[in-house]
């Protein structure tokens, strides 16, 4: 029986076509990254599966994090976000490197999840880290660079940054609701799940964690609150560090789609201070594109010392349907320059000495390998889009000339090989 | 206890210095294949487990292939090469593509091995495949390629490209020495594996698959021929192609470094064709960095249609041991253009007008986000390697301006803001 052609339930083969679209959505976003002085960094796609056991969630870890035990008994797991490699790639030189540390990654990311619209099983991301320097100044960067890759692909008008705060609603939470820590991480987990699971589910999950009807009346209130009025009703450092990111953001256009939406909790247990979705304003995706957030402990897992960071992940399947749904995907240009047709196989190495000099100018070259008809090749250099078509007979051959045809005007003209260095 | 920060065994972390070999590396690689109009393509990092059982080599599924089963109870595979990918791929669209289909990819791969010199869990390859065409013009231009990627980093003096067949190496064993096709397989795989398990344990292989004193005798006539005495020994198609092969590069570079040797067999059962391993001639790495091969039934796995092709997998950590050896390592540019200095955290939104201008110019643009003392911020700018340094104070603030210094001459001059459009 034929073996099946189709790719591993919830991924994606990606045909050059694709490929193309993929290489030049990531080069715009790696561009507008490493203009704002981000280096690119890598890890291995497998990591020990305790490094995700700590502090990546449980919902992820029990249900949807890929791992295994290798040939050696060690426990393995397939990455199913960047950020834990980051930490553990940054307190390895903690000391060392200059602060703030700016650094990206472009992983591809691994989760089992049932696929539907904007989440597949593996998912490229652009991940984004900023670590040590001024907190506000570091948020203000993070959420002033988020917009800033939107707007690269003209897509600043269709979206909304939602900011809220870990600290704020600890603050809420605990001190002011007297929820414990466990209630208050289960709490913002349902609100977190909210949207997707509906409210009666909703106020199941915050009953059986003993939210009584007096907190839940507050929760609600402070779920409702716009942020003038929180200033007011909640003085804590973290509305001091909104206030501030607000104020840093008012000379930037990231400013006029920022929001404060104190329901955003972002699903990662370890973040501790700001944290924000970037939400596509269109009702057709209506889930938050991408988002992030501050984490205070997360290089301290892997020894003594300790450093802040903020940062997000943005991936590929959500800014496709973003891209898609605004028509904002870039145009491809043509990747072949010259076709150079065969007309007979013993002409292949004649034919070697033009494609040499074209290639070491910096042109793609495509050759032809088999001598079928000379019309045949012809629609198939129109398929691959090339702009020329280089024709060598046995006249050619003779007089060491070669004959170039422009496929757009159907121009064609006969030159001698020593022409071919000044060619464009 | 603190968390490992180590990566997993036989793996690498590419730290920001290392990700720009890396991808400098990779960018080189990339170029030239797109000058020879092969086209990017990618596959999900998994894939089913029955992709590799089918034609892969028993070595590799049984010892070093990662597999396990998913949520769902398939067995799914990470991927340990990509042609099986490819040939998956390239069989869902046989009909569409124009031929010949030149593909690549540069995927990371993973075995479980004994990491050592040359070998590690994951590495990452340049794979390069050529299918449909004239199967003698696309083994040379295959050739011809691989000799050029190297050419890219002036190493072309530094190799030699051994080359094979399997048709001879078939007709040889079998229609010769009368092998069965299984015992013929297993003495290629001894044959293969004789440089590291040593002459006693060949012996015993061949002896085990009950290969008799004369065949082993006459094996070794014909790993001693020379190629003009195998032409007339052992006439046959396979060596008709060699012949070609060797001819259509006469006028090629490669042709100076090109090889019969009848030992090159390749690990992988789907090699039909043309067989090759590219070798650094220096004793310090002493096996073959890279090879690749003809292979005819791969696409015929996944259905009726058949295509023949050719191609190889070039690794990236026996490439970086060569590159190192023959001090040919790429020498990588300064991330940074511009550090911008923080003497006051109230001037960040000031400097951002600063910082837009010069992103949208296309530089990169580091900003210190910690107001510590001036010298301390040069020192870091010095550090990160950064062209000039960007100075605003209460004075420039009030005035509009901002001071510039270029690290390298020490030059140091006040611009008013208005004149940052026309700088470089």
């Amino acid at each position: 029986m034929a073996l099946s052609n189709k790719p591993y339930k919830g991924t994606r083969d990606f045909f050059p076509p694709d490929m193309r679209i993929h290489n030049a959505i990531f080069s715009s976003l790696s561009k507008v990254v490493e203009n704002y002085g981000y280096e690119q960094y890598n890890g291995p796609m497998l990591e020990s599966f305790d490094l995700y056991a700590a502090k990546t969630g449980e919902e992820i870890v029990n249900a949807q994090l890929y791992h295994f035990e290798d040939r050696g008994k060690r426990r393995v797991a397939v990455r199913p976000e960047m950020t834990p490699t980051l930490a553990r790639m940054v307190s390895q030189q903690v000391q060392e490197l200059p602060k703030p540390i700016r650094w990206f990654s472009l992983p591809n990311l691994w989760r089992y999840e049932r696929p539907q619209r904007g989440r597949l099983r593996e998912h490229w991301q652009l991940n984004v880290d900023l670590l040590g320097g001024d907190t506000r100044l570091a948020d203000s960067e993070i959420l002033s660079l988020a917009f800033n890759l939107i707007s690269e692909f003209k897509g600043q008008e269709h979206i909304q940054i939602h900011i809220n705060h870990r600290g704020l609603v600890n603050f809420v939470f605990q001190d002011q609701l007297g929820l414990s820590a466990e209630q208050a991480l289960q709490v913002s987990k349902a609100v977190d799940a909210r949207p997707k699971i509906g409210e009666a589910a909703y106020e199941k999950w915050l009953s059986d964690q003993g939210v009584n009807s007096d907190q839940a009346i507050k929760l609600e209130a402070f779920f409702k609150s716009d942020f003038t009025s929180l200033c007011e009703n909640y003085p804590c450092e973290a509305i001091d560090d909104l206030k501030a990111i607000f104020k840093n953001l008012e000379c930037s256009e990231a400013h006029k789609v920022l929001i404060f939406d104190p329901m955003i909790m972002r699903g990662l247990d370890y973040y501790t201070g700001l944290v924000f979705e970037i939400f596509d304003t269109s009702p057709e995706n209506n889930r938050a594109m991408f988002g992030g957030g501050r984490y205070d402990n997360l290089i301290g897992l892997f020894g003594k010392h300790q450093l802040s960071g903020v940062g997000f992940g943005m991936g590929d399947v959500t800014l496709r349907n973003f891209l898609e749904t605004h028509k904002l995907m870039p145009a491809i240009q043509a990747p072949i320059d010259y076709f150079v047709a065969l007309t007979n196989k013993d002409y292949w190495s004649y034919s070697q000495q033009i494609c040499k000099v074209l290639r070491v100018k910096g042109h793609s070259v495509y050759e032809a390998l088999s001598d079928v008809k000379l019309a045949n090749q012809f629609k198939q250099a129109h398929k691959l889009n090339s702009k020329f078509v280089i024709i060598v007979g046995e006249d050619e051959v003779a007089q060491k000339q070669f004959q170039l045809k422009e496929l757009a005007t159907g121009e064609q003209k006969t030159y001698a090989l020593s022409e071919l260095e000044a060619l464009d």
